[in-house]
């Protein structure tokens, strides 16, 4: 399926933002979601920006990604001009830690939202696994995949557990 | 459609909250989607808590929105109990204006998203129109619905700037 | 001159923010320079801000200012499609105290400048100061005028230190 | 007595914030306190987690520790779960510096207390320390051990003092 | 047992913080734990501060709570003299909304632990309930009383709820 | 001796800072140091500003002391002026807390010290009280009161705490 | 044109500060902008300072640029000596991430604005092109410039879209 | 004169601390100021520290200055035992880049000051120019050498300017 017409758009601001926003590729690529990823920037290419949210839903599009950092207004720019939902990622750009980007991405005003990850990798990942808990509402393999995916991530927690506490007990603690 | 069966849980921690969550309601009843609105505490009713979002998905909800304040638990501890999509609304409790809600919103690790909106009613009300912006995905009706909330949305703001420049006009500017 | 075509638009999100915008006003109107009010939000009314951005160079304005409070993209959006100069006023709005607003603002990212003014009133008084300060620059007489407003605004806390020292000396200190 | 059935539960939500937690394990060691070191996630293995809360007291544990980053839920949930005396220690994940953690950590709503410590390292030092001072209550010796810690803590420092002024004097200042 | 002799002393630097305080009375007189109120100011009165700290332990008291708000000094020195338990309120004065007064209380250097607690009410109140949790693990009585205390609380919580959702269900939704 | 040559100067930036700012002028009427108020603002009266700072050493002035809010330059622009120690107080304007003022007085380079105080009342109380510290070295009189005037807030504070145990123990706490 | 008088004066207060501001000299050139680089400190060397930016205006100076770190007064002070448009840039100096710079910039008290920009190398840049928007108001050369510019800025990012998806599609995504 | 009796106490919290306390040492050195630095904790060493506070001037000590990282009570801890002026250096330790030492350090109650300098080692330097200052008051020699250290300062600004200048002109600019 993830070849197919894609099914989510995963902006970003910059091509130095794809080291991030690559977490959301991976997790698509898990699930079997066909995706674009594109380069497109709220301030440097407006037209561009807005023309691709207006054409989205049209294309088929049921989820729109953004990555920006600083006053990071690519999540809010896109969400203007669609009523898909959209997922905003902050990223980190300068030495603020990217609370510029977050407090940008995640302050919308009322009547316009936008769904708001952590700052960085981790919200890349989850801006992505937020996709597919969305898609899955209408596809009960998808949704049968993600409890499959939760359970994983329980066993592997409960893995590195038992082989800390074996080399603990090894050590003679 | 507003008096089905629940598509939408509002959680808030503490009926202190209920006029912020209120806004939540109101959207509802604009786009007539069937909601439940729910007190229970990460802290103080971490079971229940647990036991409804565990049993969310099996009794047809699709979305869950939950609004906390302070370390804000709440729509992490959903989170971690469905893979349906959970929405954090962090409240201003404290004077620390929200910050400290928002954090521990926004800052989920990878692997289990929530998304996050903006602090207070504003958040609250964006979290109703992304949960109608989800439902959507699945019924045109509702999506059509939303197209037309917007351009009234769109339409307020220019009769308002209409109305401002008419006044300033008469009073000479 | 404040009733010709007018030199600086003077943008705000919301008609909520007029009285702090009204600054601007204040300050036009000591100077004589003609100017227009338009409420148009970034996000609620993408296109119809885009439009007047676009078309603000071509009406004969200048300068543009515009005023937003939390995820303040409306200098920022207005920025990317005009070359003019454009004046961003953070507004408060919630309880951050204006610093969403404030990164919203300033942290523009290379290429599409945003010139951030101080956090409400003063900011909105200032941006409109600014904004003469740039057409003086083609206009002796306002050049002049400004030399004078500052000489008064030095001349102002002259006359309060003294007050305030006459007050101290009766008092016996 | 470090051997024997745990007194303390040492909480770490991933395998990387081994590194820090490990000052808790030292300090453990050098008082003799039996413990349990755990990697359990509050997000990703709650069932896990909230079990393991649950069936401390009953197992013998008097005092639980907790470190986690980002919106560090993991005190907070295991407090929900127990009335032993909960210790949260907030760790560095991405570019706030612990904020998020500290904020999720320490703003606890009233009724469910976690005893909130400094980020890092020195925080999870003292978490263990914390431990031990609650431990010597009922246990003179273990009173008496941490005075002589102390002591040792404040003779260091005069020593340091010293050296430092001998190194001074001899490069004639 | 609340007038026995001070298993508890709470301290505070201000006869200003006691409305903030007072909670842990009244939490103490819930649990039957004799306390005593004290204000002593880590810079105002430092030998009396550091005389009480130091007498503590032979006195009798077991655990000690401290409020203190700005650069909330009264729990580390409090600390520095004693090797009880030592539980810090940072308090709000001022408007950097408890920020300082956290900072202060929870960045302790390693070596010399102070558990953190909420800022202002919650904190004054969870640090009585983490004192009773601590006083708990020697006497069976008060941990009963403590498992009762939160069973109550997730009743209260539930009952609330249920409340909202009669009142919902009434108005029609 | 508090009608005599001023030894110490108290700049502010406003008239709307005299509220705060006259806690200085309190201590300095109890120490009897003679001193002098004065309005003048970095921005708006520069060169008046740096007239008085380069002249208050010839003028017998041995301490400065300046109150700012915002982007508070005044003490630092007093200190590049002058090589008389300079004492700087952050106050509140707007919605920050002060915060702006903080970093603005405090943060300066290496070269020129301004000497910070807290933000706000307690800071401009202590202003005063330093710059009392400051001319005591000069003068054994002033130094005594010191002492006596410090021992008098710690037998305050005491009072209040008798105060207030006595009121507890008569309510039979 | 880049050689003739300055029309832009470009401050720092530190040699150190040339590797950032060294933005504003690349976008001169690139538009043929005379400008001149200059060293000189608010507080390390005031009356320079005052000087140049009191004589700007006559030597033909349009507008002036100022870039600082800390307590960052350098923009600030620089306009309260000229009434000509000053644009500030924030500098990154010690751990706060260049905050203390920011807020010391942007937060001027009504009467004297200063446009700030975003911190470090991004804010300098941008600077530059806020001159260059400035100085076309009255150049209509300068003008087209500017939106050729920003032409090939989307240009720019067009084609790196275009590249990624490229590169997307032949890895097979 | 700097081998003499110290007339300046410079204390730091730990060894660590050195590599920015000693920029105090180089100005003592520059202007033959006798001082000792010591290493005394607030929280490890409680008991030496307040000695060392009370036994100051009576050793002819005129000023403190006390550097301290973290929850940093040391400036507080030695100003709350002595009438001498205190200056407070707040240092890095940790990720919060200061800001708690700087919160720590400034914020201290009405009636014990502390005179706060900037984070980490430029507020090191100043401290000890502070001090100079301090002792300059009674001393014609050492305020005859301050004059000439700032004009030396402003004297190396203007020299770094024409060096960059030359450069630039050189290069064709």
């Amino acid at each position: 399926m993830s070849k197919g017409v894609p099914l989510v758009y995963v902006f970003m601001g910059s091509d130095s933002d794809l080291p991030v926003m690559e977490e959301c590729a991976a997790v698509f690529r898990v699930f079997g979601i066909p995706f674009e990823m594109i380069i497109s920037s709220a301030h440097r290419s407006p037209e561009r920006t807005a023309k691709l949210a207006v054409e989205a839903g049209k294309n088929g599009v049921k989820v729109i990604i953004a990555g920006a950092g600083a006053a990071a207004h690519l999540a809010g720019v896109i969400a203007s001009h669609t009523t898909l939902p959209v997922i905003g990622v902050p990223l980190i750009s300068g030495e603020l830690g990217g609370l510029d980007a977050l407090l940008s991405t995640v302050q919308m005003p009322a009547g316009v939202p936008v769904a708001a990850m952590a700052i960085g990798k981790a919200g890349a990942k989850n801006a992505a696994l937020l996709a597919v808990e969305i898609l899955a509402l209408g596809n009960r393999k998808l949704a049968e995949h993600l409890v499959k995916y939760r359970r994983e991530l329980s066993a592997q927690v409960e893995a590195k557990s038992k082989k800390l506490q074996d080399k603990m007990q090894k050590s003679g603690k």
